[in-house]
């Protein structure tokens, strides 16, 4: 396996497997004299926590992050940042019947086609415990852009549980984190609750879709014609587990309009241009045009559930197959916060990417 | 500007602006050995050509290519093969009024902001014209698989024009070549043509869905995690122009499913592991399974039409802009070639960083 | 064969083989802005150009640079910019001996090894013609250096040839441009001339060594630990035809000296920090001191000669080989004008590396 | 900073200062199914281990590595290893006099001007002690080599301590692990000890060459144009702390050489092609022959001495400098190690380039 690695100039490499003794990740590029601890990176890491309700994966993991380089005096000192988390709560016998037999809709068959071996205990690699790496690197991007692009401000939340969305018209940013759901609906969390309970105890799972939006990004990030900040942001959400599909500003919703319909007109207004709609999701040419992105992503139902399915293991053998463990029963709840996290890196790099490594910092002598 | 380059082993780094003398790619990382010349890579610009139906632009390109580096003798050697496509039919005074004013729904503005200067000429850099360069690499993607994947078939069509979608159960690959829409449902050629044609009468244009597909592919594709062949398709058709949404398998469908649906159950056939569905459209963790690789992306309308939209001039002042020039009323229909030719140089990339960068040639002495 | 690119955010790409149509490069990540045309290029191609004296190749190329994309009215607007050179006098039929055979010392027999295929004429792609496209992106990297860099200069000479090294008491820049050698020391030039007619004459050629400086770099352009200036400034010297050996500062002499004498001491002058002696080439941790840097490397000398030389052919038969074709008898003389290149290239890769993909170019509206 | 990572396929990322809580590196891309534990690790950790000898640095590290991911049930598993190793004898306030003043010939000057901070606690990142990493990183090279290149034998030794070359009449591999120096020339261990006890007693230091052979590599490792072999080693061993040259075969010596001289004739042997010499250290155009690959670079005196040195502070006041803290009198005895590792490093990537990320392992099943 190689290209564990995203950023062009704010790189993250991520490593560590679901129950190996820690996971963790580098991230390379971060400029100087940021300021920096474990206090500021805690907080986001808690959000993606497990455990936290009856809705996410029972799993106990105080996901405590450790900063071991690249930080002197509470600043960043422009090396590499590592940052540790420790796995506490393995319990990998959960996984001794999946040690050969591969999960329908799991990443199990093809690393073992391509690989030939893995660490089947609580998926490995291809666990979504690996986005607590996500999350801590996106931690440190949220400080890049505090202190690079003040008032830039990522926001994430559900906007869809199954075929069940949310009522646009109702959409309050202030709802949001007082809910297990990250739901911007308050009239839809109860509903949801009950909807996703149900699942539970059936021993079901469900998908979900996911917005983030980025306020406040300064015009002129991205890099035609393949480092496009919407294409850069599609690879970074496609790449978290169980992802389907990702749309820009109104999506798959924009082949339904017409040219006359979609053009987001322009007028001056005092600051600059002033746009009156934004269809575009704030980028255009693959560059950001300083209204707010807007990204948003599916993701698929969990696929490790307590209903038997058919399989086959490693000796080819047909077998049916019930995943124990500790399962998420949406594992798009805990995907909002790494959704932020990637939208975070992928601003952080393109800020970076345009104003060099340093981000104007410079060292004076006398 | 950076960044013009894809792939990670088998790259290509297009080059070359709308009215400028030519446009071109070299793709570097291409196998040795392989059978390769212009006659092989004329067929797919051809399918891409503007001017061969009323529902394209009207420009008149003979979009021939020339090799001019990495073949000798009729095989491809190893070394960067260099293609070029002169540009023939440049009317550039199409475009003085957009030399100082911004195009609603467009990259002129963004490119103004991000580098102060642009070739405005049909677009300059921005165009859709850059996409012959993708499909021209696409045709040496298309040889080098044809000879490491024999069997490998990549199949793209439109699914959707504006709000019309196709209906699946009539869906015919053998008609996708009879119509100027790429249309797999014959029944909906007519309906089209009347929607489309009603819409550029009117001036206005319309967005599209196309779907891609591969078969064939090898199980084991795809470098997980941030090389996910999934994560790298998003980028590659996100990166085309006016791309607003990729989705892989049933994509956003998928969070509406519960993980006893999604589930894509496995027996064991003659030949190896069959699938019952392919919800997962081909992708499991990133890596290929064997089952059809499926991907969908959206298209918005073309931003370039000929009724007037609110604006402003790079001084500011506010006007309203009417885009002369040829454009496609449906710039999607263009796309179908594009996105084939994306997905062949993604295979490609992902076969040689299985295989190596000669694929497996090995040259001997005695 | 892949990895025909060079530079992180000023990025090279070259493609074409010696006797093919053309050779020539894309030049990636130039910022906009730039004043550039041809007539900025082809002098640093004119001083690379074969054909010169007697002492180098008689192989007459007119080298006209072609300048395709990236630039439009004068400036470059920050896409990809590409340069093409024609090949004009290709004589392959000199190179029908060695299509089946390898030349001892030369690249025939690992290309053969490695792909199985090689256009052998004129060395194709193992070809020293392709430095001349590292010279024209150099001229490229030089208008940037101009533009954002004023008053640093980069400079380059033979500093030995074959046995004979120059007397550094007698060095006297103003003299480089007179005489076919970049020879700093008068004195040197014509026993240099004499020495080298003889080896000609005998059918033999030999090695050189060359010093390329650059004064003016500003501090802080390095990105330690594997992006190092130094680092970097290796790769690049080694990367170009028959070098075997690259030295910074006092090089190799270093390893000789104590550490009391090897350290710079340091002094506060008027404008910042002053250096009291330059051992370190103008380089510390990676990172430029604003001190000149100071780069040399040696050159191996020509492989292909008239004398005869044991070797082998693809059937593995043992031979005795002459090598025809126009060659130069110390191809040291031209690689100078290609060392200032790539130190050219390098510094402006670093440059936008510490500045940003636009060079700190904002464009405004109103 | 970025670029802490090198490696195109099997990719080396590291981090860590000197004084923090640990060090360590993430291997990205080595091939899954090979043996691998902390045993096989350490040994070459030892090696290079401070306080072994009264000629190296006395702070004592036990220099411990941890795998903490990418190995399951004693194998790789393709996924990226993380190597650990924790800090234990740091003696912070020995430097606290450099904390503002700028040692001669050290990053320290340069560090604060890019980067305007830096932890100066011995040296930070850019201590020599960040080479452990490479060390551990190289453990894991070898073992992909001894996987895929059975046969393949790497070996350093000190050919030069200051003024003082060895006699290469009397080289003998045997003795190079019997002795402090790496030196393979018995009749030279005790001369260079007396030699750098008298320059150790003195407070002074002094420099050494290195050279680096590998035997048994298989032919077709490269990548030109600017992935060639030789260039990636230049660049790898550049890198390493207080490296000013490299050299391959030859190197500057082949300068002096005449075409005649130089030219490694060729025979066919019973396993293959054969040369009668080889001036050319193993690489033709870039790319291993299938000779020995030889690499020479030159370590300059450490900057560090308790002779008093010019120099100024982060005033700018003009100040005579003595450092404290523990530091090698040679620092090129300790860069054999790790020239070693850097060389396992880039042959094993090189090596996966040729072969594919799984270096040709493929799961069944059935």
């Amino acid at each position: 396996m190689s290209l564990n690695t995203f950023g062009h100039l704010f790189r993250v490499t991520t490593w560590g497997e679901s129950h190996g003794p820690a996971i963790g990740c580098t991230v390379d590029g971060c400029p100087p004299g940021i300021k920096l601890s474990e206090a500021d990176l805690q907080p986001w890491l808690d959000r993606r926590k497990p455990g936290t309700s009856k809705f996410t994966t029972q799993r106990k993991e105080a996901d405590e992050v450790r900063i071991l380089s690249g930080v002197f005096e509470g600043v960043t000192t422009g090396t590499p940042i590592q940052l540790m988390i420790e796995n506490t709560d393995q319990r990998s016998k959960d996984y001794s019947n999946i040690a050969q037999a591969f999960r329908p809709g799991h990443a199990d068959i093809t690393y073992h086609q391509k690989y030939g071996v893995r660490d089947y205990r609580g998926g490995g690699r291809s666990s979504a415990r690996e986005t607590a790496s996500r999350v801590a690197a996106g931690g440190v991007a949220r400080a890049v852009l505090a202190s690079l692009a003040p008032g830039l401000v990522i926001r994430g939340y559900m906007v869809q549980m199954g075929v069940v969305a949310i009522d646009r018209g109702r959409f309050d940013a202030a709802v949001i984190e007082d809910n297990p759901f990250w739901c911007p609906d308050a009239g839809m969390v109860e509903p949801w609750a009950d909807y996703l309970d149900g699942l539970r105890l059936a021993h079901n799972s469900v998908g979900a879709v996911i917005e983030v939006t980025a306020s406040g990004v300064p015009a002129g990030l991205g890099a035609p014609l393949y480092g496009k900040l919407d294409s850069d942001l599609a690879s970074a959400m496609m790449s978290i587990n169980a992802v389907k599909g990702v749309e820009i500003g109104d999506g798959f919703a924009a082949a339904g309009l017409t040219g006359v319909e979609n053009a987001d007109e322009i007028r001056m207004g005092a600051a600059g241009p002033e746009f009156l709609s934004n269809h575009a999701g704030g980028i255009l040419g693959g560059i950001s045009s300083g209204q707010p992105v807007v990204v948003r992503f599916a993701v698929k139902p969990t696929s490790s559930i307590l209903t038997p399915r058919a399989t086959i293991d490693g000796t080819g053998a047909e077998i049916d197959l019930v995943t124990k463990g500790r399962h998420d029963p949406c594992v798009g709840i805990r995907a909002v916060p790494v959704g932020e996290a990637m939208m975070a890196c992928v601003l952080a790099d393109h800020l970076l990417l345009d104003r060099g490594q340093t981000g104007g910092v410079r060292g004076r002598i006398g």
